[in-house]
Order: C-alpha cells, then sequence, then structure tokens
C-alpha cells in the first residue's frame, strides 16, 4: 500500500519532536516535509540530535513545500499563527484535498468571540472555524470521521474533559462547583528559551500560575457545555511541575444525591470499556504509569463530604495531550486502526 | 547566659536532622543528648554524613539519658512510640521541669477517640492529653506560652490551616465546600527504606495518594472546627512530588456573599501583618522562595466562579511544616524571641 | 509463523520490566513465563502497575514452569542465584534445547577463580562457564551465533568496551594508563529498598563509589586483555547520577605515537559503521539522545595533552547496558534480524 | 562596631544572589549597593522573589553610585565587563580605598596573553593585572591580606587545586598524567536564558562539553606551575549535572615512586588539618553533604593500577565555588575572623 504523506508544520518544538518519533513507528505514513520557517535550511538533527539516526527531512520553510504531493498537515504551530497559515494554505480554494490536524488553540473555540476574549486578538480565519471538530477521540469520534480540520485539544482541557463528560452527560454530577486542579511536565512550557523556565528554576519547585484564568477554561467550559442542559462555569488552577512529561488532574464535583459513587464508576467503565486508550482504574493514578504513552488513567473516588466525588487522571501531555492524540485522530479520519503507531509500552522507570 | 540543654527524641529522621541544622544556628541551647534506639552507640555523621563538623553528642537510648539534666525535650518520633515515650518520661511524677514539643501526631487530636479513629489504634497516654496545646504558631500562641507539652501541627495542616483559619474565624468562608489540594515533597515521607520511595519510582513522576481519607484531615477539621460555629467538614488530596522539601497548598473556599475578595485580602494581611513567618503576597507562590525557611507564603485569588477563593500556600514541609515550627514554640515557651535561630535565608536556586 | 516462548526469570527487577517492554513490541516471539520467586503469585502489575494493560502471564515459581516449553530463558537474577538457578535448570542433561541469555555477572569471567575473587563466593556452576560466551554483541557476533548461554556484559563495561576495544585491537592507543570515569543513572542500582537509594538521598546529589575496586573492573580488563598482546589494568571510577537511565563513561587513553587522533577516529568509523547501535559522532554525547535505545554514541577528542584521547561513550544502562543487549543477542542467536524489536526511538525530552 | 559597606557589582546573576544570601547573615557588613545595570530601577525581588524579606536596596547602574561610601566591591560580572567595570571605577587614581574581590576570570590569569589566549579577547585593564591575588584562600591566605585585588577562583579549578596543590608542592605526584574528571550542577550555566539550560533539555541527561579545552585548563596549569618545577598541562572534562548545585571532581595523578598512599593521605592531612573549609575523608565525598556550604571534602585513594591515586573532591559551585570563597576572601582582607557568615550548615536532604 502506498504510505500517506505527512507533513508537519512547526518541527521544531517539542510537540513537533513527540509527533517525529510517533510517526517514524506508524507503519502506513511518511514524513515527508518538516517545516520551520525559522530554522528552514537546518536538518532536523541540529535541533534534536537524536533524531539523527532517522532518514528525515531537512527543516523547510512553508512556501517550499507543494501541498498537493502531501496528503495530511499537522499544525505544531503557536496560536494566531496557526490560523495564519492554514488560512493561506486553503485560501481561494486550493488543497481541498489536505486533512488538517491542528494542535495549537487556534480551532478550539466554536465562537470567534470566544477565541478573542480568551487569547486577547482577532481571529483571522472565521471563515474556517465552522469546519473545524474538536478533536477528543473518545467524544467525537463519529464527527472526526468526516472532517478534514481537526482542533485536538489541550493537555488540560483532555486530562479534564475525558473524566468529566460522560459524568454530565448523564447527570451523574452536579453543573456547579467543579473544580479542577491540574499539575503538569515543563515540557508543556515548550521550548523557546525563558529564563522562568531554566533548569534551575524550575528544578526543586512547584508554582500555581495563571490562578482563575488560564485560557484551557474556555475550552473545557465549551466542552462540557456542550453535554449539559446549561452553560457551565469552573474552577481550574494549573501548577508547573518539575518533570518532563505528564499530567495529573485532581477534579472535585458534587455528586446528583439520586446516584452513588458506583453509578459513576459504572458510567466511567461503561463508557470506556471499549476504548484502547482510556482505562478506569481503582489504584492510585500515578504520571509514571503514561509516560511516552497515549494513555488516560482515571480513577473515581467518594471524597470525605457526602456527595462529593474525587476524580484523578494522568495522561502524557505531550502524547495522548498532543502529539498521541493527534495521530489519534489521523488514524480516524485516514480509515487507519485507531491504535495504528499508537501501541508504546511505557517507559518504566 | 547558660544555654538551655535540649534533647532529641529520634534523631535519625529527617525531622530530627533538620532540628539539628536549625539548633547548631540557635544562640541560646545546646544539643546535649540525640537519642535513637536502634542506632544507640553511633555517631550521628554514621547515619548522616554532612554533620561531621559539628561537635554532636553521640546517638544514645532513651535510659541511658538523665532527664533531669535536660530543659526541653523535641520528639520526632513515629506516632504510637511518641505516647510510649513520653508517657515513660512523665510517669509517676517524673521529670515535671521538662517543656516537651512533639513532632508527631500523637497529641494533636484532643479527643483520644479522634485518635483512635484516624490512626487506628488505642491512644496509651490519654492522661496526657489535656495538656497537650495543638502547636500551630501564629494561631495558639498564648496558649502555647503557658504550656509544656506542644503538639506541633502536621506539616500540610500548616499549609491549610494558616490560610483557612481567619477567613472561617471572621466568618469570610462558608462552612462547606472547602477543598484542600496538597502537594508534598518527599521528605514527607520520611527515611525509611521502602521500594515506593526509591529514586527510580519517585522521580519523573507525581501521584494522588490516600485519597478522600488520609490522617491529616482530623486535625484539619478540628482546628476549623474550634473557629466556626458548627462542625466543618473537609475535601482533601494530597499528592507526592519529585523534589526533596516543600509543600504547596491549593485551597478553593467559597465567599461568604456578604463579602469580597478584596475583604479575604485585607483579612488576611490583618492577622499576619506583624507575623515574621507569615508573608501574603500578590505574585505566584512558589515553593523554591520557602525552601530551607521557616516562611509561610499565601496569596488569594478571585476564583472564575462566583463567590469562589483560591488561596495557594507554600512552605517547607520540614521546617515550618515540621521542626522549624517546633523551634518557634521552643521559642515562646523558653522566653526567646520567636525567630531566633529561625533567620535562614532561603537557599536559591 | 509460529512465535517463539519466552522465560524472564527474575522478572520483579528494573531489567526484567525493561525485558518486558522491548519483548511486547517483538514482532516473533511471545512471552510465555514470568518468573520472581518471591513474588510468585501475584500478577505483574501488582508490582510494575504501567503493564496492566498488556496480557501477561502471572508471576510463578521457578519450578511451576515447564521449561520444554520454553524456547529462550532470560536471567535477570542476582549473580549467584543465577548460577544456581541455571545450573538446576541444566542439570543430568535437562533442557539441552534450551537457550540462555544471562543479565548477570555469573557467566561474565572466563576464569572461575576471577569470579571468587571479585565476587568473594565459590562459584557453583564450573561446568557451565566453558560454554557461555560473553555477549558483546558487536564484539563477539560470531561467536554468540552459536552459543546457547550467553552471558551479558554490564553496563558499564558495554559503555567502556566499546571505544576501546578496536582501539587496542589496532594497537592505537598504550596497554596502559588506561581511566574510565562512568557515571550511571539510578535504575543501575536495582530495585531492593534501600535506604541509599531513596529519592532525596540521590536526588540533588552526585557521589563516587567503589572508588578504585569496582567489581566491573574484572569484566573490563578481561575483555581488553584478549585483544591485547598482554595482560591489562584499567583504573575505573563509577558515579551515581540523580536520572533514572543512562550512562556517560569517559575514558582517557595514550595514543600510540605512530597514530593520530585521526587515525583513532577512522578506526572507530570502520569499526562501527555497518552497525545499527553503535554511532561515532562528532558532537557531544548527551544521554538524553539514547534514553529508551539500544544506542551507544561515542565521540573521540583530543585532549590538552600530546597523545592523550578523550573518548566519550553513552547509553541507556538498562537497554544497550542490560536488556535490550540481551534482545539483541536473542536475535542472533535465534535467526532474527538483529535489530527485530529494538527500533525503539528516544523519548525526548 | 560600625559596619563595613558592600557594593555587588552584578546583582542580578546566581552568584550575586548567593552573595546577598551569605553576606544577610553576615555580622560585620552591611549590604549598601546592587547594581545591575540592565535592570536597574528594580527591586532585587523582581529577579528573586525569594529575597522580598529582606530590606534591600534597589537595584542601580553603576554610575549612580558613590564609590567613596563603598569599603568593598564584590564582582559578579561576565568576564571583560569585568575589567572594563574596575578599569572605570580605579581610573586615575580613583576609589584606592576599595577593596576588590572579583569573581569572573578576568584577573586570575598572571598573563595578559594567557588571559587572551584563552578568552578570546584582549585584556583592557592590563595596568591591574599585577596587583590581583588569586584568591584561593587556603593557599594563597597571606598574598591575600596583603592585597586589595582579589580574583576568586573558578569553581572547577577550586575544586581542583586544593587537592592537588599540597602533592605537587611536595613531589609526591608526578607532574605529567594529571585527570581531571568535574561535574557541575546547573547553577555554574548561569541565569541567562538559553534553550540549551532549559529544564527539559537538562532534567534526566548528563553531557560531557569542552572536552579537552575548557577555559579553567589555563588558571588550573598556571596554579599547578607555581607549584612544580617546571610547567604542568593537565587533561581536563567538564560535565553538566541536572542538579542545582554541586561540582564533583575526580582526579587521577601518578604517585611518586618514592611516596605512598599512605604519604599522600598524610600530606593532605597535615595541609588542611588546621582549615576551617576543608576536610580530608575516609567516605565518599557526596555533593549532598556540602550543599548550602563553603566547605570542600576530599578524599584520596589508592587505585587499581600501580602508583596511581585517585582523588574525589566536592564543593558547592556557588558557595566555595564562588560567593563563599569571595566572603572567606573579604574576611581576610578585612581583619575578620575567615568563617565569619560562612558557618553555614549543609541543607540536607
Amino acid at each position: 500500500m502506498k504510505k500517506l504523506k505527512i507533513a508537519i508544520i512547526g518541527a521544531s518544538g517539542y510537540t513537533g519532536a513527540e509527533l517525529i518519533r510517533i510517526l517514524l513507528n506508524h507503519p502506513k505514513v511518511e514524513i515527508s516535509a518538516l517545516i520551520a520557517n525559522s530554522n528552514a535550511g537546518q536538518k532536523i538533527d541540529q535541533l534534536y540530535p537524536h533524531l539523527v539516526h532517522y532518514n528525515l527531512p531537512d527543516l523547510k520553510k512553508l512556501d517550499e513545500i507543494d501541498f498537493s504531493e502531501i496528503d495530511v498537515a499537522f499544525g505544531c504551530l503557536p496560536h494566531t499563527t496557526s490560523q495564519e497559515t492554514f488560512k493561506k494554505l486553503l485560501d481561494d480554494g486550493k488543497n481541498t484535498h489536505l486533512k488538517i490536524i491542528d494542535l495549537s488553540a487556534d480551532f478550539r473555540l466554536d465562537d470567534v468571540a470566544d477565541y478573542e476574549k480568551w487569547y486577547g486578538n482577532e481571529h483571522v480565519a472565521e471563515e474556517l472555524q465552522p469546519q473545524a471538530i474538536y478533536g477528543l477521540t473518545e467524544i467525537n469520534r463519529d464527527k472526526i470521521k468526516k472532517s478534514s480540520l481537526i482542533a485536538c485539544p489541550g493537555c488540560y482541557p483532555t486530562s479534564a474533559l475525558l473524566p468529566l463528560i460522560p459524568l454530565l452527560e448523564n447527570d451523574l454530577i452536579e453543573k456547579n462547583d467543579i473544580i479542577i486542579d491540574s499539575k503538569s511536565g515543563t515540557t508543556g512550557a515548550g521550548r523557546a528559551a525563558k529564563q522562568a523556565n531554566l533548569f534551575c528554576e524550575i528544578n526543586e519547585s512547584v508554582k500555581a500560575y495563571a490562578i482563575g484564568n488560564h485560557r484551557h477554561i474556555g475550552e473545557i467550559e465549551q466542552e462540557l457545555s456542550k453535554v449539559s442542559t446549561s452553560e457551565i462555569q469552573i474552577d481550574f488552577t494549573p501548577h508547573l511541575l518539575p518533570i518532563n512529561r505528564g499530567i495529573i488532574s485532581t477534579i472535585y464535583a458534587k455528586i446528583n444525591p439520586k446516584f452513588s459513587i458506583e453509578d459513576i464508576k459504572n458510567c466511567l467503565n461503561t463508557k470506556y470499556e471499549d476504548e484502547s486508550f482510556v482505562r478506569i482504574i481503582e489504584g492510585e493514578p500515578n504520571i509514571k504509569n503514561v509516560v511516552g504513552t497515549n494513555f488516560c488513567l482515571i480513577t473515581a473516588r467518594k471524597a470525605r463530604t457526602e456527595n462529593t466525588v474525587i476524580l484523578v487522571s494522568v495522561i502524557d501531555n505531550l502524547c495522548k495531550g498532543a502529539s498521541g492524540q493527534a495521530v489519534q485522530n489521523m488514524n480516524i479520519i485516514c480509515g487507519f486502526d485507531e491504535t495504528e503507531g499508537l501501541q508504546l509500552a511505557p517507559l518504566f522507570p
């Protein structure tokens, strides 16, 4: 079978490198173009020496690529740049054959006014937004299948939505008083040189940041509201951890008094029993058990107070929280087995 | 002035070593006895090579020490053992001169039935309990001054109670729906050899544990209930972090609708403005900024949802969360300046 | 094709878990038995929760396994135990069909007197020693192919021998004055619960240990002497690093005055140009670039002093330094492609 | 007694912050000026939030300070900038009262030609060089006492010279074949925002760098040659460690055949027995045991090969390797007790 041709736009960041790691292992695709405007002309191993062993294309500018030869384009760009890039690629009815899987925040919010509120700048590709499907695979699989513009969820939202959506959808928890306390590894902060992300600043430290107003709130509320009868507001606090990969989200919600913790566990088990990458477990979710994989582990526990449930989920922020879920979505829109290229065993320890 | 003579009972653990670090720097006391039954006969630097430079007494068994020569005894023992030890030391009206500062959980719960509920075994020194004062210095300073048996708070409770007590006391937050999401460095797990605490198991990982039922809930609820008009129940989830020292607690509470976030900030500022070790800050509390010190930094922020406040506090679990607060209490009961020996600048980075 | 049946004896340690990770990905074998005497009866995911997603056999005692059904047995046991176990398995001409790949030190030293000198106890399976081949794949490939008892090299020796053997063999460096300064991640210390290996003891620290007399000196000298005209003695210092995986060895040797640094580079390039897992690089070898892989990266540089070469090599101690090389050897003795199951991309970062 | 007035020029880097930590604890000095040209106008806690608790002067430009009011100026500037700054301060016979303690490399090399060779640019303050004393306290104490321009040693040289100088001076080791394999924490790389020093790049990794040609070779060879009868050349390889603080140097040298390992130990013991900060130990030097202190721990061991000694030393690179030694030198030139402000107990763990 002819392999599908892949372009990675924005290959110089951590999610780009993670896509390469996963796709190198994928039997049905080949990496045909690596695009990184400011590093164009370099070899990928000048940025990522660990990739020296693979026969990968050199980094190019966007304009150097003939997209008529490309089947799937992954966007690993900063927000705003992603809109501009895909608008340009698709302008004037060009490249209609192209399947686009965007990892930025640019097409996640259905209403461009929401985008502008949370990201502070105007949406420049408003006309594309209606085509975009929010790529939380286990929830939107059917819509993803028919789409050719996937907006992959943020890493924090992935960890929060997978446990919460089934419970809200089935009215097992209250719409109010949902608290999401998340902790992320530092790859989530990207590869740009910033003093605050230097080894000595992060190591032996943990901080809360964007307390009460992180941008991911927008997409979490949007997706929770969709499965609820009314608008949902949440409280969300992200924390930065001195580890490379992984998110652990601890979520507090009120159980609908008509239901019990057992109903909640049953609901989650039923929802995810046939899923390859979401597992409901009895033990303590530990970031270590998902590093390098596309898994999301979730536990549900009765809290101390009456009618409160504590949900804990763990994912690898670069994999299920970004590049892994992106490939999972590619598998769906390309008609491959959903787990193709993603059967990665955790690297432990 | 003659220096007070100190005994550290249970000198082989991390809180014992931290007490030594602090007391070596204290001008008004001398370390006269180091007790560690199972390591008796050894030099402290066989357990802690970094202490080789100091002229410290050898480790002894409890029975080898003449407590009539000791002014202050710190208890750094596991729970239950602490009760047994102090019961023995004080039995039959012995050693009534002794000031006892206990770092274990053994005398923190006023009602021995609570102790039995949370710790699973009978209290063996019930007769001592009525004398014990809960040593959260900034809250109980006056009672501590008159006591000679101080039960120093747990590390998690210290980080949670300092922000919450003033708010509950002044009716600024609701009694229900208090959620405490805490994250602790691994020194909190002690120095006993356990597979789960090996470097390779903890490094690059974070897990939630004792979800919904950690023993520290008992003392947090007890102390919050004391300043409230009714019994308080909380939800609490501890997490284990791959760092040596530090706790960050992120606390969610409902603001009493009669008050605002500004009232909350004012209340905290007023409560702690004259304190040496508690600081209300505007920036993001970061564990790094308190490592090695007795400080507690607290911030209060408006959450996303109406009437929710997010409080974030950081402490060094071994210092303000254990040995530092213990010395702060010693300073009070001995009539020293409260900051004596505790003016430690953070080790950064 | 029928898959070969594999038994892992000593599955509870880190090298056992790493073997499982690799073999799960190997298309031509199936894991038929996991043996761990002291944990027999448990499921592997009770020891390693990250393995819950795989359909693996339960842990059993050695005696419970019918080895007539097993094609290849990997030994992941402590030294001495390994000798006893394989002696028992092979006694009285039993199990002659079995291919044995041992990861312990038990069969690495050709002369049992050497074993006794370095390990301090008598060799109990002396009769097996003559069959054993030292499994440094790139050096002993032809002998490995014909053997059914492979003694996989230690992790430090692998990192030191790959750069040194071609240079000694070709007389490019002097036989004296070889210094190997190695630094290893903490998985090298195993999964047994020891205070010295607790997170808080290892984190933020590095120490030298076994200075001048580490047991791996025996096998390094043995293998170097084999390619030299006389007995070789080396100086070797291992250090313990606060990372999970990886070894970096910095090696100092005297260049034979008839040759130059360019001759050394050419020799290494020639030796390894057709190898899949050994790469001679110009840049700085970095542990990060091999974590999770079977690669060994080597650089050779002119030192400051006349006629000294500095060689730096990096490997993943659990993979090329243990379980990866073990599978590489299995591939050879089973007639598979040598890279089967080992085409693992590095997990970066 | 009136406190001496201190200026820290270049207060925004890690060595500046470490000087502040130490001097805050020093009873005989006060920090009168903090100079950081590019951050002038800011408060120090905008750069270092952990310093918010102290009453420190705001950051100023060099020109804003009246140096006639300053007794001691510490230079924490990059090389070249340091020369320019002190040249400017001392030009035209100005500020002759000023005692200068420079932490940069700018005045360490006696011969400005050596400076130019190792640092690649012309020395701009050649006229000051003859006054400068190399501030390796234990070796040059008498000269330091009479000087008012101290060039504090580099961190790697401090760890290498303290063990080597007494042995060379007494002819106990050979002049050739000295190999120094050093490993440093990442604070040694400074606080500038560089991609290579991001948390995710350093964490879980170790690399060798500047193999065979690091700039510190210049000062190590200069100081070793001074105590030897001929020019000395060494081999030196630095490595970068994923820890904040600390250097461990493993040194290999040839014992003069007239002497034994016992002579070496005796020599070191004799040299340092009255020193406060250098300790010869029998156990394994561990970075953990010196973090936060001004100690240097050294061990000497017989190697495997005849007539080789392995020396291992550990220091805190920011303290004894930089700011601590700087304060030690200040104490000497100001006539204070040498340990004033430096009696810091290690922060363990």
